[in-house]
């Protein structure tokens, strides 16, 4: 048997997100059938994160078992080939240890989330970035962001729904850029909670149209409750970068 | 009546292309239903490239009539409510001169030619860019691409459908660089003949390759014989860049 760690890029618009479920195609589930596809096992693959519906991957990592072992590269290859047209592709496979766990054993997750800022809509970045057409103060966004950074309670920034048993999370970063008509919100921690950055971005977005201040943002990690934090952004902005072990 | 100028994005992936066609839904036709959905009015809306089936533009110019005037913002803001949700943006809107023509009165072109230059697919960027697998060697092809600036006759590098009078065309400025997997081929040229920055892309992968040096691109330009020149890259790969009045 051998254990195969797998890096992923993926445009997640037309799947229910990465984890197999009944109502529609999943990244796992295409994932699986081309694996099933090239070898004839079936296999279950656990990933680094459990990206949801619209939400993009320029890094995934996911790992799986194969009973008969194969060369990485012919791993890569026929994953990439039976794959297709699914709009997933395996950047890189490397056989990994027997203990490897791309979700447990992770050390940092690294997200980007895209906001297109222009009066019209995108054509070109639609369900690629969140259209958000009032200019935004990208600097005062950053400076606001800064207070989210560190070991926090972030109740105020988690879904109903999150499953993490303590919403306690350390955030080892935070930037908010802009490159011409896009603004780009990076974050860098060893995990997040559930709809964390995209409730980041929907809160950061109350304080780039100057209706909320730092102090804002302030009160509402402090209020460690969801309704005192700003929208949840869209999934469609929302990249998992990469991983790190 | 007033003339309109407005500047367009859009995603050509699902397009026949600019033109209005019977096959299929165009750019034009999407435009024209928006104008008359916005105002009433049944207008030919006429462009400065017609760009082919699969060809994206990310600032396309086009112009069109209304009887009624209105102001160009509430052309832009009407257009754009009216195209949702087709992957077309009015970029701008502007009154132009009652002699103003799109395409007659165009004096420069630009266009992008994208390669996504690596093993696995583009997921992210399929139908973006054109993927080649192998490694190019973008310092070659830039050199290469030098032979072709300057006045010429193109036939080696134009459809045998295109309509133009001549095949000559000055081409100004050609660049290819690489940007990590991408390699970027940009183009400059008051007007192109059908298929010319295709045919040109297509012949360039082959330097890239190895396969052919700049001497080859030379003899195939002398050959004005569409045989000579290299294969046609696919249209994916391409965007309506700017156009200068």
């Amino acid at each position: 048997m051998a254990r195969y760690r797998v890096t992923l890029e993926y445009d997640g618009t037309d799947f229910v997100g990465w984890q197999r479920q009944d109502n529609g195609p999943s990244i796992q589930a295409a994932l699986e059938a081309a694996i099933a596809g090239f070898c004839g096992e079936t296999v279950t693959v656990h990933a680094a994160g459990r990206t949801d519906a619209g939400v993009h991957a320029l890094g995934q990592v996911a790992h799986f078992d194969l009973d008969r072992e194969a060369k990485p590269e012919t791993v890569r290859e026929a994953l990439n080939a039976h794959l297709r047209p699914a709009p997933i592709a395996v950047l890189e496979a490397v056989q990994a240890d027997a203990e490897f766990h791309a979700r447990f054993d992770a050390v940092e997750r690294r997200y980007l989330y895209r906001i297109a800022n222009r009066r019209p809509p995108p054509a070109l970045d639609r369900g690629r970035a969140w259209h958000v057409a009032v200019t935004l103060d990208a600097a005062a966004m950053h400076e606001a962001a800064q207070v989210l950074v560190g070991q926090h309670d972030f109740s105020s920034f988690r879904a109903a729904e999150c499953q993490a048993k303590s919403p306690v999370r350390t955030l080892d970063e935070i930037n908010v850029v802009r490159d011409g008509e896009e603004l780009r919100l990076a974050v860098r921690a060893r995990s997040f909670l559930h709809h964390q950055v995209r409730n980041i971005a929907g809160t950061l977005k109350l304080v780039g149209e100057g209706k909320w201040g730092r102090g804002d943002v302030e009160a509402a990690l402090a209020a460690r409750d969801r309704s005192a934090a700003g929208p949840t952004a869209p999934a469609h902005g929302l990249y998992l970068v990469a991983v790190k072990y």
